[in-house]
């Protein structure tokens, strides 16, 4: 057998000439751009690719070299693409995007619709990110939020997506998945709950807590060192607080801001009750029409895999090969259809980067059902 | 400039020469390969990928070209890997499982524990896995059942990991974090709710429901149709239904099933109301030992990425260059580290294969705290 220090010598001299055919390769896929740019061809080319990689399966011998011969150049391919995407986009010949860029949102016309009543956290975000004078109104639900934006009765609905603790608002996914609503930006807001009772309440009247699920979470070390305390879950922390004064029974508090307390009348019993000092919550900025931001750098995507068909790890394949740097991802389950998923995606990114049109044309080509939520 | 055809034979003529050097590396990487397993050598050598990389990269021009050498050499290197992984596994040679591998679980003697009260679906699960007479003890929450797993006051708990209609049940994720207890089987239970009263009971009667929070999310188009409802989350459905007999307050319904409504004493007021018809819940099976089954053929683990350094789409390239099929990803953010997330992945495989063997070597260099949570 021979040394490790030799083998190691022949796989260098392997690889210089692996890396040499490399760079020519890439050189000729240039000039197939160049063709591409002038002739008004696609740059994906399907059959041409079934084709290639028959072909090189065939060249080597056995099935471990037969699999990876045919992975390494799925990944060579989209490299090839990568680059002919990039020539288009500098020869100005990228066709027309499903999104049209546009230059800033009109904050000071906007009309703009939250969830909850006055004092809900959603009213704060909605005004850290429009301003103090905004033009706004509330809704009880996030499905009313979101038909007021399809609707057109409101320009904008602000509403979160994800809390730094708690995780996900579940339903949001689900309703971006249902209305044709785009994502147009995001406000990170800082969240600190407060138990806010009746005047004159003391922590030991407390009987009965109203919060909404998130905020119940949210604070579940505090409530926890209260058992016996029954913990109902409302539509919104605002909302908690108002009815929390309406129904004027000592023995009832709300988990909600200082902010939505003051406006309810109640009174702060202990403040800053969040199990993490640090608890925020990401709101999104939902619109009706297909428009983003030309510095937008995050996309959100959702797509469907079939059931025991395309998988998971193909369809990941596409952000890897294009480089792109995923910065979530959701599985939520389809329904009813038990056991399949759809996902959702950010990554980051702008809709006229060469890489995130060669990445949403193979996941288009690989998935079902794929929507792009927004680039923001 | 050249036409289409003329390029294409050139580029073709280059992939021949790709194949061939392709399948020469291979060659010498499985020379490389018995070299190891005969000197005792390890497999990963960190330093010298890193060289590798650095070598090809000084071998082509430009950002773009240098960036793609690289890799398509990560994914060839990880493919060596696992080359030379199998080699070690058929040689007899590859170390020490942090599991142990067994055959059997010893279902007649387990003594097993569940979350909630006689009539859970967690007890139906039980009995589905363990059989009827099986020996069981009941917990109030997941997190006794857990602690009751650790300190092997049983040797297995049977707890909810997802539902097909609802999703994860977030808190089990959080708890396979917390303690050292392993998924050691799973089982699939079928799910259907009833709304369950006090005998006599109308449905005009009901004012107010108990239930868990993921059951109330299950049955959520029911409850709509009934918004003047109060809604209020427990620990467990057969909870609700055992708070709804003592209690005994003609407004007050459970939703649980119907099982659990008979040992109860409740009578069903509507049956089937769950949304999805093919509702059903996966229960995993927990102990404190790192064992799995020979035939297990699912591994879930859990990781955590460091803020704005190592990146999702670096971390999954080693389930794609190893061929790995996730099933599931799911993440989850760090308490106390805004915006930081942990991820929960599912993938095909056992423990003794080389693929996955060579994706957890990878994974442990490129994560933080990477955790098996178990071969199933």
């Amino acid at each position: 057998m021979e040394s490790l220090e030799v083998l190691r010598e022949k796989l260098d001299s392997i690889d210089d000439q692996i890396a040499a055919l490399y760079e020519q390769r890439m050189n000729v896929c240039g000039q197939v751009g160049e063709y591409k740019v002038k002739a008004g061809r696609k740059v994906f080319d399907r059959q041409r690719e079934k084709e290639k990689l028959a072909d090189v399966a065939s060249k080597v011998s056995g099935d471990f070299n037969k699999k990876g011969i045919q992975e390494l150049y799925q990944q060579l391919m989209s490299m090839s693409r990568k680059l002919q995407y990039r020539q288009l986009v500098e020869a100005g010949a990228l066709g027309r995007l499903p999104f049209i860029q546009i230059n800033d949102l009109d904050k000071q016309n906007a009309r703009v619709v939250f969830q909850g009543t006055e004092g809900a956290y959603g009213q704060a975000a909605m005004r850290q990110f429009f301003g103090e004078n905004v033009n706004s109104f509330h809704v009880r639900t996030f499905r009313e939020a979101m038909e007021s934006i399809e609707e057109g009765a409101a320009d904008y609905a602000v509403l979160p997506i994800e809390n730094s603790t708690a995780g996900p608002v579940i339903e949001m996914y689900d309703l971006l998945d249902e209305f044709e609503n785009y994502i147009v930006a995001e406000t990170i807001l800082p969240v600190v709950h407060t138990l806010s009772g009746l005047p004159g309440a003391k922590l030991t009247d407390i009987k009965r807590v109203y919060s909404k699920t998130e905020a119940l979470m949210q604070t579940s070390r505090f409530l926890d060192e209260h058992s016996d305390w029954q913990r109902i879950s409302v539509v919104n922390t605002a909302i908690a607080a108002k009815k929390v004064l309406e129904e004027n029974d000592i023995s009832q508090a709300a988990v909600c801001s200082s902010y939505a307390a003051k406006v309810h009348g109640l009174s702060v019993l202990v403040d800053g009750i969040n199990d993490d000092d640090d608890n925020s919550t990401r709101f999104i900025v939902v619109t009706n029409q297909k428009v983003f931001l030309k510095d937008a750098s995050k996309i959100s995507i959702r797509f469907e895999l079939p059931h025991q068909s395309g998988s998971l790890y193909g369809i990941l394949s596409h952000f890897i090969y294009n480089d792109l740097n995923m910065t979530k991802i959701e599985s939520r389950p389809i329904k009813g259809r038990p056991w399949e998923y759809c996902f959702f995606v950010d990554f980051e990114g702008n809709l006229e980067d060469p890489a995130v049109k060669n990445a949403i044309r193979g996941l288009r080509e690989e998935s079902q059902n794929l929507k792009i939520l927004g680039n923001y």
